[in-house]
Order: structure tokens, then sequence, then C-alpha cells
């Protein structure tokens, strides 16, 4: 299998949906990549079980404000820098770059980097979707450290953090990614592929190739014979309420229901990614379940922060990656991590596996 | 030479001194070095023709705001997890440690870590005084980069800065300070002997000694002798504005002669240090010649961050290091550096060298 010109429009759309709303606009990151594929060749996808044992995987990204991400142009020079600075401080040459996470733009830039250096991606991420917190990773789950969090700007600037934990990882980064003008690229939870084994989320890149055929067809219930997603609402977006701080987007949205749907409301509540839709004050999909916007008339994903009042929209949400839906899944990344006194239920139609 | 309980406490007060306000409150750091020197014994100072030409000199000291430097209490293990890093980046031993700037809690804090290392210090600083910024290091006139800088908080989290110059080097340490909790220990400047020569202030441990010695006499006079210090004004401080942020401490204060300078009246500008001393709308003294504020009874040297209305204080100021007197000097850390439209000029009593 491998990432070319005829696949990669089709998983960037997916990528679209994986983010819930999040993980960077993915439509610059496209253009790059398509580029970088057409100068480089395709990108190889390799399985963990193509690697050895004690080859080593760079998970890479971008990490800071996504609101910054979307203006912020990049040389593509990035990864290299990354992976040199990662490969002196492990004393071992980079394998394979992973996604860490397989979502809006965080889904693509990576295969730029990877197609520039004539190196393979893993099909496997940290999330299976986008999330806003550094430690919010299956590989945190298993007890693999961010640390050594390598970062650059591409400008010639780059540090190295060693954090204590994850927490003060997440912590330093922000602050890091700030200090570099919002947003930077960066390689963490390095890992070999032994390590990997139990510890990323496999299949990452097919099942954005999946979610992306389906959103093709134009209609809403392909996605749910690929990914089990449930339609919760088709209507209008009649207000919006967004601020940004931090390097993090807050706020809210409400959809009127047009059609079958009238005169039901759904409220949606952001946190760079949808992390809550509620209606009627019940709680009807919730993180780590993937909440998306997608535009009626063409299927394609909205991210939280292009969301505009007036846009007619159909909201749907798919189960989210199983590991999130775990006791120890929910404490990272479920509704309470973000501050919502809401207990999580699966959505119907959520299955495990 | 060697420092030990015998001279440090001398030298202490000489650092407070040439803190001209600034550096950080030397108190903590004098009880902690005493502790450090009678545990591990004296401390070896050695000049740079003790020192091969290869040897690693690292500069090193506290970094971020002196408030909170002041209130932070300090392990005393920072030092070797600065050196252990600085070692394995540049795959050498550290041979000898260097306060990047001898004067307030950056003299002492070092020779806590030597101590404890077996290390000696070098006769020698960047700064020959306290200065705000990162760059305003002599090594920084001389082409030498701050990085690769190392930073740690001393409770695990550590990071180094690769910046594209060190401008950037400031910016993102500030910044990884704060994060940090408001100031941290770091290495930067690193180098060897042989480009330390001519690149750093020498003498500096024996200037802090000396000036030391001055003001344990009690007699502001002895200070010109020593130094070339001259009088400013002997009064009260009648009024002090002062507020911190983004890592400095920005204000001023005035001072109402008494006696024989009644009824003059002085104003300082402040910026962690006293940098300005201006009498009827004329620069009496500027940074970098330094200015200092020593309480009438004790002739000890206040901190910007101490001084109090009410207090009855003698202002003097001494001649900065030569280096700093120089234009490019002047362009780095003379008046116009600190955004003042004041052009310096040696005050009465400056002699080069």
């Amino acid at each position: 299998v491998h990432l070319d010109a005829s696949n990669l429009p089709v998983m960037a759309r997916g990528c679209a949906l994986l983010g819930a709303g999040g993980g960077g606009d993915p439509d610059l990151s496209l253009v790059m990549a398509l580029r970088a594929l057409d100068e480089h060749g395709p990108v190889p996808v390799l399985g963990l079980e193509d690697l050895d044992g004690d080859a080593l995987i760079m998970p890479c990204g971008l990490i800071g404000s996504p609101s910054v991400a979307t203006e912020r142009l990049w040389s593509g020079d990035e990864g290299r820098i990354l992976r040199e600075s990662v490969e002196r401080l492990r004393g071992q040459r980079v394998a394979a770059l992973m996604c860490y996470e397989v979502a809006g733009a965080n889904g693509l830039l990576p295969l730029t980097w990877a197609a520039r250096m004539g190196l393979p991606v893993l099909d496997a991420d940290g999330r299976g979707r986008a999330f806003p917190e550094l430690q919010q990773q299956a590989m945190h789950l298993a007890d693999i450290p961010a640390s050594p969090l390598v970062l650059t700007d591409g400008r010639g600037n780059a540090q190295v953090l060693y954090a204590a934990d994850d927490a003060w990882a997440e912590r330093l980064a922000r602050s890091a990614a700030a200090s570099m003008g919002g947003v930077c690229a960066g390689a963490l939870y390095c890992m070999t592929a032994e390590e990997a084994r139990g510890a990323v989320i496999e299949g990452s890149l097919s099942l954005a190739l999946t979610v992306g055929e389906a959103l093709a067809t134009g209609e809403v219930d392909a996605l749910g014979e690929a990914v089990g997603a449930v339609t919760l609402i088709a209507g209008k977006v009649v207000h919006v309420e967004r601020h940004a701080d931090d390097g993090f987007v807050r706020g809210s949205a409400t959809v009127h229901g047009t059609g079958h749907d009238a005169p039901r409301q759904l409220r949606l509540e952001l946190q760079n990614e949808f992390l809550l839709a509620v209606e009627d004050g019940a709680v009807r999909a919730a993180v780590p379940d993937m909440i998306s916007v997608l535009a009626s008339d063409t299927c394609d994903p909205i991210a939280t922060e292009r969301l505009r009042g007036g846009e007619r929209v159909v909201v749907v949400a798919a189960p989210g990656p199983a590991v999130w839906r775990s006791d120890a899944g929910l404490a990272v990344a479920g509704p309470g991590a973000f501050g919502y006194d809401v207990k999580y239920a699966p959505m119907s139609g959520a299955a495990d596996g």
C-alpha cells in the first residue's frame, strides 16, 4: 500500500471527519503533500508487522494553536529538522514516521515530510481522531513518555523538552509553541516498533481512506455503513460563539433542525474539536465519540473555526476509538477531562473493536 | 585562590553592589553556598590562563523573574543537571563553571553547584554587573552564541533551546522560564577557554571581593577608592513605584536629599536593575554605569524589589565595565537598549580598563 495523488485527496477528506472539527484545516496541507508526492514519489504505508522490533518510529505533527496553524506556511523541511534531532537524541535512525493524530492537517503534514525524506509512514496514529491536549495519546495510556520532545518552527529555532511527566510536557510544549509564534512542528512519544505494539492505534490511515471514500459518495448513509456514524440533526447553524485563548478555541454552536428535524435544536460544545452534542438538556453524543458537522450540499466536514451562522449542515456522530472508551481512556479524554460534568455513555451504534 | 567561609560573605556583599539593584537577592544564595562549602570544601578559583585551550567552560545562573527567584528554594542539584546536559550535547567534560553574571544571587548559586560537583569556578563573568536580558553578555559581543542553551527547574523538567540567534534565545528562554514557574536554572554561552579569551570579563570574582571589602568598612568613600564610585545623593526614599510583568520589574523611585543634600531630589528609573539617575531633568548616571542604593546605616546595597519609601539611603554610581562603554556594548546594553532616549556619557571618575 502507498499514498499517492490517486488516494491522498480521499484520505484528506477522511482526516477532516476524524478531526471532529479540529486537527487543523487540511486544505493547505493537502496541496503541500500532493506537491511533495509529485516531486519525490509515493509514500509507502507500513504496518507494525513490517518493522523490526527495534525500528524507531517518530510520531509527529503540529503543536499549538489550530487557528494559527491554518494561517502559517510551512517549508516542508520541518520533518528533517525533527528527524535529525530525534536521531541524535536516540543514537538511532528513524525507520518510519507516524502521524500522532490522523486528523485534519496533522494527518497530512507528516506525509509531506515522509515524501521529502523518502521514509515510510505507519498505518497507525496515537488518537484515531483529534484531541486538543498533548497527552491525549494512546501511547500515554501505555506508559510511553512524550519526552524527549522535539519542537521546531522551521525558521532556525528548535527546542528539546525533557518533561517530568506528560502533563508537564503538555504545559511546556504549549508555552514553547506560543513563544515560536503560536504553532510549531513537533516529534513526541518516539518509540520502537516493539514498544508500539498494543500502544498505538493501528489502521488509522486505512480508516481515514475508508471514511474519505464514504464521504465521496455524497451520502451520509454511507458513513453509517463505513464507521457506524449516525445523523444527529439536519438543519441550519443559527448561532456560533467562539473565542481563542492560550492556544485553544472554545465556544458553542446551535443548529436548528429543518424539514423532518424541525423544530428540534442541537447545541454543540467545542474546544478545538466538537466535544458534546446536547438536545433538550440531554447529551446525544460526547467525546471521545466523534461529532462532525458536514456541509449539506457537499458532505465536507467543517472545522470548528470555520463554522458560520446560516450554513446548512448535517451533524453526525461516529463511535470513537475503543481505547478511549475504556475507563483509563475516559479519564484522559472523556467529557470529565474537558471539564464537562457529563457521564459518558456510548452512542447508539457504538461497537467495540 | 579559593572561596570559603572566610571570604564568601564579603564577596556576597560585593555581588549585591554589582547587581545595581538586580541579579536576585543574594541572602538565601549565600546561606546555600556557605552550607555547600561547609559540606564539600572550598571552591578553587581559576584564571583563564589556568585552563587548557580546549577546556570547556559552562556559564550558568538563574534565568527568569528576579521576584520569583527570591522566593524560590533550590535543591542545589540544578548545576549537576545542567552540567550533564551540556556534557552530553558537547561530548566533552565541563572543566569549570562560570557565573554568567557576578551579581546578586547569580554570583553565588554557581558556587553552590561548583562545591557540590567538586569543580572550580572561573574568575570571570559575562557582564561585570547585572542586566535583565539574556543576550546582554560580553560573549554575545564576541559572537559566541547563547545556544544550545540548557534550562531546568530542578524538579524533573529540562529544556534544550537551539535558538536562531541570541534575540530568539532571550525570547524562548523567557517563555520557558515562565512555563517552569517563573524562574529556572540555566547554562548558556558554553565555550572553550580559548574562545573565552577576550570574550569574557576577567577578574569579576576578584572585583566582587574588592567591592565587598570596601563595603565592609561601612564608609562610602572606600567604594570610591576601590572602584571609582561617586555619591549621587544621601537622603530618604520618598516614592517607589514598581510593577512586575513578563519577567521584568519596572518602575521608578525618588530620593529626597537630606543634610547637605537638601533640598535636592534624585529620580531613579529601574528595570530589574537601577538604570538611570536623573536630577532636575539631567542624567547624573546611566546604564551601563552601576547605580546602587545603599542603606545609610549599614552600607548594604538594596535590591530594586526591596526598596521602600522612608528608607535612609546613599545612592552611588560606579563606572560600568569597559566592554559595555564601547559603541558595540552601548548598542546592546546602553540607555537606548532599554528604551530611554538618553545619550550615554561616562560618569565623572570613569576610567577605561
